[in-house]
């Protein structure tokens, strides 16, 4: 019998990676997104199709307001920075939503507790887009001993939480190069910041440029298909 | 000025105490309740009194629901275990909501980033409820570290994330005691966690119980309201 696992999905192209890895690895997929007041609701129809891809038991949506507080060009008014290089990425961008993947790996280690699963995968990246504080391997390391305190099934010695990240030290290109091997179809990934109404990719955000960039580096065909009118 | 800090408020006894203390401390309090899916909507009625009480700058309710994980007797359909002794809670009990503080916690970090704030109150408690996981200083002590760790402020060193948690090693008699001494009007506050339409509280579940005794041997009258036919 295969394990539980929960794998956060965004509908991007590391998680779909990240997804078909785990099911390459045997995991029962419990895929779960966040209508969280992005932008756009685009990313959750990408992780649906991803979701049924490889083949997830189940894939839930938790509602949560970050809104509410703001703070961030994803969740806010604040616009998307498009254009600018992303060959210096030092400061932390203002598509940094206040302490987004702290809140998302805390719901799923409150749904890997119920399932009696201590796996729980996420897509984070450090190296490519080292900008966000909580995608960085000691964010990770840290959640890992705060998780194993902090539930029941922590205290009873049932869980022992693990969160893996396959891609933390990947660059774009090793990712793309990765995806392939796994079979995911990066038509179906949305990794744009910034979508047209009808999905196509903006082409200039910084998640667009990285995108484009690691197809170049990794000699493989982009299939993202760019709104109209995009350079 | 005075510095802002994020107050979670749950509407109970704990948390009122701790918004009272905070407010003593010559905080700006920010509250933060939560719509999870609990059983009953009175105790945010509570907590909206109580933070007007202690003259908060704000009272912000976060939806979130941890219903559609389910896993306890406080969103689920798990009955509240009435009349037992609390003398030896020893077992988690069933109203353990998996996960929840750490999601509460997330919420407040996110919140307190946004405000410029280090300071998060929380009115857990380790010695009358050891039940809890998520309510014991080890569990407290791992999240700020795991917090200095997540977040844009926290990497630039304008955030050294403290959880503050004056009340974690006091009796419910000491809670009592100390929350007479900061003027909390007990009244308005609700600890029961299954009460009546009109909030009168049950009496028997280990909520009431352990309230009840502790105004017990603080000396003090215990103004709380009880359905009607509760013994």
């Amino acid at each position: 019998m295969s394990e539980p696992a929960v794998v956060l999905l965004s509908g991007g192209l590391d998680s779909a990676t990240v997804a078909a890895l785990a099911a390459r690895g045997g995991f029962d997929i419990h895929a779960l997104s966040f209508r969280y007041g992005q932008r756009h609701a685009l990313e959750l129809d990408a992780a649906a199709k991803v979701a049924a891809h490889v083949g997830a038991v189940e894939h839930r949506i938790v509602d949560i307001d970050l809104r509410s507080f703001g703070g961030s060009a994803l969740t806010g008014d604040i616009p998307v920075p498009k254009g600018r290089s992303v060959d210096a990425l030092a400061d932390i961008p203002v598509t940094y939503v206040p302490a987004r993947n702290t809140i998302f790996l805390s719901f799923a280690l409150a749904f890997a507790e119920v399932l009696g699963s201590s796996d729980v995968f996420i897509g984070v990246n450090a190296l490519d887009y080292s900008g966000y504080p909580d995608c960085r391997p000691e964010f990770l390391a840290a959640f890992e001993v705060m998780a194993r305190l902090a539930t029941k099934a922590g205290v009873e010695g049932t869980q022992h939480l693990r969160i893996l990240a396959p891609l933390v030290d990947m660059t774009k290109a090793d990712i793309i190069r990765t995806a392939r091997g796994v079979g995911v179809d990066f038509a179906m990934t949305l990794s744009c910041y910034d979508p047209a109404a009808d999905g196509g990719a903006c082409g200039s955000c910084d998640a667009c440029q990285l995108r484009a960039r690691g197809f170049t580096e990794a000699g493989i065909a982009d299939p993202t298909r760019y709104a109209a009118g995009t350079p």
